[in-house]
């Protein structure tokens, strides 16, 4: 296959998004959309990546720092086509194939875009691949009106369509490939004769076809070529690709209880015989192991959860939580920068963070790492086999051995041996009779201030 | 315009609600969906208003008790024509339009109400102006047929009604306007000469009709129309709030991950660039300012939320809560009655209610207020830049100066100076070799029970 | 009518569940799903029950352990004719009908099989009653082509099927019923001439056709006949499952805010006005009374909800949670075998285990009950009216009496008696000026770190 290059557009304003953040940046599954995109482009392996900006230039620049792709500028909006050429001079010397994609239409698949590039190649007058979809709606796209097998005889605005051209439903997604130096000449042969006076990418198409050269079109799913323009928008692509990754999950032997209520991120890993109940957020970067059990309500990120491990309802993983096998992390606790030994247990009501818990510790309900001075964090180790009774704190840096125990209600600032107790503990006093005075006064201050 | 009168129907059993609580008081969005219809007739401007009630009557004066309204009461339930001329009395005198709506459909919109008497007064022979529209499944109701223009031909309920009509999509609402003395006059000309024995409004239409005068239908989108009978049909009508209030949140700048699962009440308050992670919960009163993201599962009511703050996953915010900008509330962490100050901080598993938190101070996890000595609530006030040690409990009143520590695990009962040290500790103990023989003898015990 | 026999095969491999768990054993609505089937099976009042196992059939017997039912093993696959085949020798000497059913189906209904077995008894010329359904995508079922009346002229499998068939939207359920004798003996005719060299059970129509009997098909809703074979269709049957108890709970007097983010058990009870918020997870077990209210993101399993009771949000009811009318259940709240009496309170971030707490007793903020000690489990019992200041740890066993207060932040290891006031609490200790001291200090470490 010949090399090839890839133009990514992302110069436009998106001021439908309403936002401050650019458009291509917020995120899809938990990462910036743009970011999709340029992974299925690093897949692809093109020797060549052009990110053409426009406003909000510098926050894109930001986000694709150390990233082996070159930006070129489009300082005036004058469309499409107009776009594409800003990126001639970073694919000067280019002679392979290019692939014009968009920065807010990041659910393109490599198997697509190596499809047109492949489809390219094989035409024997080779001009422009165009990308197509039958959306259940095609709405105000432009049709692609075809002619003989997958040739185009004609693209056209919808707002230009007769009757039986808006009938048919293959639409233009704007995406593209054709070779670098036809790509750059047509470009130069688009005019701006229009309402926007803008130049417009698809009229290659045009000229192409006035050259004698084939213009055709690679149909793909609908949801592959979906753009994302408002936040609206945002959403209903979001929800397809969640759709598709709960089908996967299912597929790969994951039990959904309620699958329309679990939330995952583009890098999410499930094993398999994985049940997860109703009500569950997978932030990036989480690896689940086979007979884990996530329980309602649980919010993960950053976490890898061991086999057979078992996890909520209401446990927070944060990025660092690392579970060992048969561990059990329950309700209202907190995980983070923390290890669990296996068959460990943190069951209700914790706060374990910068910590190391051994094997089959059990750390009672209440129990708070006090990680954090207002300056530096410190650790807490827990050796295995120990047991911390409950509404203990443990301030950091501390050890507890391993097989010792931690007596109810304890304040830890010293370390504690291994196979010792160690407890903090003032006498506990009874003042007889002192409730029943207590309410007698109170009452009487409640009687006099409603009196008053 | 002609001054307007508006006169709601609320005198239906509701028997299909299953329900001790009047139908009209179940709450839609947050509030009884009564109030969201008073709400859209005090922005008309209406000069007079009358709720005609029946059953549970007691339960409807309570309810607008204090508002600007009269109450008629229709002992026997009559019918729709009926219940409106027990409004007669307390429109006595009054000579503009009267419009007639139902306390159970309360999401017609005020434009569509001043569109109904707007066109009324705009008809050469003015009569009536039926409110009608085109629901996807029109079902039972009655149909509107029209004849030339917007005028109507003939209202048929839908058992009477042709093949031919029931093809017709156009549906009545119930709502109507007509000229006070006109409704009042056509009311008294309609008989009950049918199966249930009752008077019906529609049949104003036929009375004006046979008068000369012109019965108009003007159509509004169905949601405005959809009355509700049943706790499912109310479930429909809020899952269809939701979805537009979602709507509108996302074009005016607020990121929903997963719309589907964020529940607003009629009154929430979204700046721009908020992001809402899935399963957020909006109770009435809150407001949530530019850039302050909200993580999933949180439970807001009543607060205030700055700009930039951080709120959960697993965080709840309840009356009276007010934070600062930046300020950030993490997960299990419940605020009540209580301000945060710009920057301040309080990240886990605590519970602040009645208190004063200065700017950047820092709240440590399992830090709790002890604000209730079971008779009166006390205050706790925390000075800009404290630092709160974890498992602290502050038995208010107290004071924790600006600046000032509070040592990890102290039980705080004086007022801490600003830059001192606070704490309440005992002594640690140890008992090496404790843990081991508590083993052994625990596990004698288990073995005998075993063995019993 | 005649005594009835029921035979349900779950000899399937259930490959495309890949699981380790046999398919019938997943759970549906919090229960295996071949448990839904035997208790509508147990309902009707069958004489015999014989289950066909195959693949993982000791999980299988496992799971049924103690029941009133036979096992019969297929030893290999070779269809479903087969396998009822060896139910024979378990319904040696019976002589009423036989209903086929299928563990992967658990939805069918028990007046769906008592017509089915009335439709057979009221034939002049008895042959097989097959259940069949019209889906609304009836994509590849075999069709049911009827005859006069309910008489079935021919089953087609839809890859034989013609255009005319397929456009035909009734489909083979595979139930069916038939008198004992007849089914065997039609059952030994069935050959296994196909490409899977299998015998197929809906091939005693044909036999039975053949002798001059009757094969009538029976309709029944599509639910009832859904069969799973993968996640993703047990995660459609119980979607449904759930929407038909959402809308029942409905009908029956709860308001659900969000039905869709409701998930019931098979057993859930609910009383008149209850109000359930987003969100809310009941598992196994579960008895709510009238009035009472559950909260958003609250997880209940095993727990028995008194009237009036206020649940969550956030609140965790564990098995044996015994609330008493009017009490109130928290954010952050565990109860787990605990019985709260009437009036009794638990708000905030608190965990209570094996204990009895009186009625109208206040337990603060941060309680926790000591429970366990690594071996052995201890009741904590809390008189009525008796107030737990916040953050308490009570280590059990342990009883707080009749009106005595605990003071914040206790750890109380002995008896408090009743009207007394039981406290443990260090002397409170300040350090002026120590917070300056120790910022500058820390500030210093930070400043030579930040400069190493």
């Amino acid at each position: 296959m010949k090399k090839l290059a890839v133009v990514i557009l992302a110069a436009g304003q998106g001021t439908r998004m309403a936002s401050d953040l650019h458009k291509v940046l917020h995120p899809l599954a938990g990462r910036p959309m743009l970011m999709h995109l340029l992974d299925t482009v690093a897949q692809l392996g093109a020797e060549r990546t052009v990110l053409v900006v426009g406003k909000g230039r510098e926050q894109l620049e930001a986000a694709v720092a150390g990233r082996d792709l070159a930006v070129a500028v489009q300082a005036e909006q004058k469309g499409t086509g107009h776009a594409v050429a800003q990126a001639a001079e970073a694919l000067a010397g280019f002679e392979g194939n290019v692939l014009v994609l968009y920065g807010d239409t990041p659910c393109v698949e490599v198997a697509t875009l190596r499809a047109m590039a492949e489809r390219l190649e094989a035409d024997d007058r080779p001009g422009v691949v165009v990308l197509a979809s039958s959306p259940a709606d095609p709405a105000a796209y432009g049709r692609v009106i075809l002619g003989e097998g997958d040739r185009i005889a004609r693209m056209v605005e919808f707002k230009d369509a007769s009757e039986a051209e808006r009938a048919v439903r293959l639409c233009n997604s704007g995406m593209l490939a054709a070779g670098a130096a036809d790509l750059f000449g047509w470009l130069a042969q688009v005019g701006n004769d229009n309402a926007a006076g803008e130049y417009y990418l698809p009229d290659i198409v045009m000229v192409a076809g006035a050259e004698g050269r084939h213009a055709v079109a690679l149909e793909c799913a609908p949801w592959q070529t979906a753009g994302i323009n408002s936040r609206a928008e945002l959403s209903v692509v979001e929800r397809d690709w969640q759709q598709r990754r709960r089908a996967r999950a299912m597929a790969e032997g994951a039990t959904l209880l309620d699958p329309a209520t679990v939330w995952f991120s583009f890098d999410t890993k499930l094993g398999r015989d994985v049940v997860i109940e109703p009500s569950v957020f997978f932030g990036p970067g989480v690896a689940i192991a086979d007979r884990a059990t996530i329980h309602a309500f649980s919010h993960l990120e950053g976490a890898i959860v061991g086999e057979g491990a078992a996890i909520g309802p209401y446990a927070r993983l944060r990025p660092g939580a690392v579970l060992g096998q048969d561990s059990k992390v329950g309700n209202f606790v907190e995980i983070k920068k923390a290890t669990l030994g296996a068959g460990a247990k943190a069951n209700h009501l914790s706060y374990i963070g910068d910590a190391e818990v051994g094997a089959k510790a059990n750390i009672g309900a209440g129990t708070i790492t006090c990680n954090y001075d207002g300056f530096f964090k410190y650790r807490t180790r827990i050796g295995e086999g120990a047991f911390i009774g409950s509404n203990s704190a443990l301030v950091a840096p501390v050890s507890i051995g391993a097989g010792a125990i931690v007596g109810a209600g304890s304040v830890v600032t010293r370390d504690v041996e291994a196979e010792s107790l160690g407890v903090t503990r003032a006498d506990q006093k009874q003042l007889s009779g002192w409730a029943t005075r207590f309410r007698e006064r109170q009452r009487a201050k409640k009687a006099s201030a409603g009196g008053a």
